[in-house]
């Protein structure tokens, strides 16, 4: 069984990858860009090289399906390259292919606000793609970077499932009609993603499961019911784990350079730190925990190995090109 | 036989593609940068990408030695992407590996003005190869990218080649004890260049070859002594070919943003344009004619397959990481 976490925000360092290692993660992706620059995104990926060098017993930088099939036989866990907004691009369409060719595999359209591709989930009024929304979607397409929808407006991300030309992923959401939250997606984006090849990474990240993070039980609940919704090849998980978060890299998420307040998202603005993890899963070491719950929760083997790493695969294998 | 012109620097565009092919080159190096930032390089990378998709008749991007053997086969002409400066590093060691993923496989240390790593040849004064130089040269050992002094002070030429751990370049320069120029290269580089396994680009540009380039049978003369100077195995060609270069284009080598008025080098201020290359060599389409040229002056097969390109295709292979 090949088990990955679609998209994770931690700080790393040695210990987090020690964590990795005792969950077992054959794969995660990370986040190298909130609202980085190119300069400050290559900034980031030259401290991956080094770290990855430095911990080269524990992790390796993956770039294609086989590379993390290749970790998983040498008992390392794959670090995907993915921005949760594309801001590293300083809007300049031809840069895709070079950070793809730096390891960039997986990347969100924007994050909590709308830039020049699109608009965001908080934002009151979604453009929808735009002109050089397009043009992205479609390069994204070409050299085999990952369209991820997960913070974007609900109509930029229909437009763009429709658009783009290979399967498109929400790395860490969960369904709207499950949870009411606008950072979470509505039936209609859930079903085209889904028509589309897609996969959905169902998160822990508490303030956007709501009651379904009660419980361990509960939140495999929320993972069955999203199977019902959207069928068993396009539900993964992703669970929004950020650990080590500091409040210097929480006001970075909150206000980047565009606003001189803390703008907190999904947070709660009375508790300006980070929101705890539940209790089930404070870090990636209690993955198997999850695996155990799906099948507690009455899913069968040739489920719970597509949930738990099988549909990233299968994504990752349709999109990657290298 | 391979043909390979080590170093151009010309204004690229399909007619020139044309004359690449009617010369039989099978690469030839490029200039990406003269004082370029590191956006402004990838910029020019994006733009090359473009060329080469619109080209794809005639030239390929190319990584490795293998890459210029697939091109040969194909009939296309390899581009290696080379830069005249390490301003593209915008002073970040980490960042040379990603140019190298983004294709960089050519770094002159400094143009003609002393920067960070070390001095110029045409500063009164050279530092040698700094703390930062050591640290540029070694990471170009590790990533694969071939190290040009051709601009560099002698004596950060003599401390590089000491210090890398790999043969290293001068891509169009000429021996100085043949024609005294500040741009050309003293006997005592030349010798720890060849004993370190490197390769010296011989160059037609006539500013630097003075009475050698009058004629072609002159030319070939410069490289026969050249050859007795270092020996067969360390001499190639690097033109230094401009085609289609403009008064911008030229003001931009010359001034970079470091000073308000033109700083020559090798040319002459009472004659900014372009300088007229020898008849014999206008265009790549003359590069048979070298050939032709060695074979007339003596050279047997083996010695002009050396020369020709063979001598620079083992030190791609030797340097080349990919």
């Amino acid at each position: 069984m090949i088990l990955i976490d679609g998209l994770e925000c931690s700080i790393y360092d040695r210990e987090i990858f020690q964590e990795l290692r005792a969950g077992g993660l054959d794969c995660i992706t990370n986040t190298i860009a909130f609202w980085e620059s190119a300069s400050e995104t290559m900034d980031t990926i030259g401290r991956w090289r080094a770290m990855a060098r430095e911990n080269a017993d524990l992790i390796m930088l993956a770039r294609s399906a086989a590379d993390i099939e290749e970790a998983h036989r040498q008992g390392r866990t794959a670090v995907l390259m993915g921005a949760q907004n594309s801001s590293l691009l300083d809007d300049r369409l031809r840069w895709l292919e070079l950070f793809a060719d730096m390891g960039l595999r997986v990347m969100q359209l924007t994050y909590n606000n709308q830039n020049s591709l699109g608009g965001s989930c908080y934002e009151q009024n979604d453009s929808g793609l735009s002109r050089f929304g397009r043009e992205v979607v479609r390069e994204m397409n070409n050299v085999g970077v990952l369209v991820d929808l997960s913070h974007v407006g609900e109509r930029t991300g229909i437009d763009a499932i429709e658009w783009s030309e290979r399967p498109v992923a929400v790395t860490h959401a969960n369904p709207r009609s499950l949870y009411e939250h606008v950072r979470n997606k509505g039936d209609d984006l859930l079903r085209a993603l889904a028509a589309n090849g897609g996969v959905l990474g169902l998160a822990t990240y508490v303030n956007i499961g709501g009651p379904w993070c009660e419980s361990l039980d509960r939140w495999c609940e929320m993972v069955l019911r999203t199977i019902d919704l959207i069928g068993i090849d396009h539900v993964g998980i992703g669970t929004d784990l950020g650990r080590k978060e500091t409040l210097d890299y929480l006001n970075w998420m909150r206000m980047g350079r565009w606003t001189r307040t803390p703008n907190f998202g999904a947070g709660n603005p009375s508790k300006p730190g980070q929101v705890p993890p539940p209790d089930w899963f404070r870090t990636t070491a209690q993955f198997p925990d999850l695996v155990d719950g799906l099948r507690r929760a009455g899913l069968g083997d040739a489920e719970v190995d597509k949930v738990a790493g099988g549909n990233w695969m299968r994504l990752y294998e349709d999109v990657f090109r290298s």
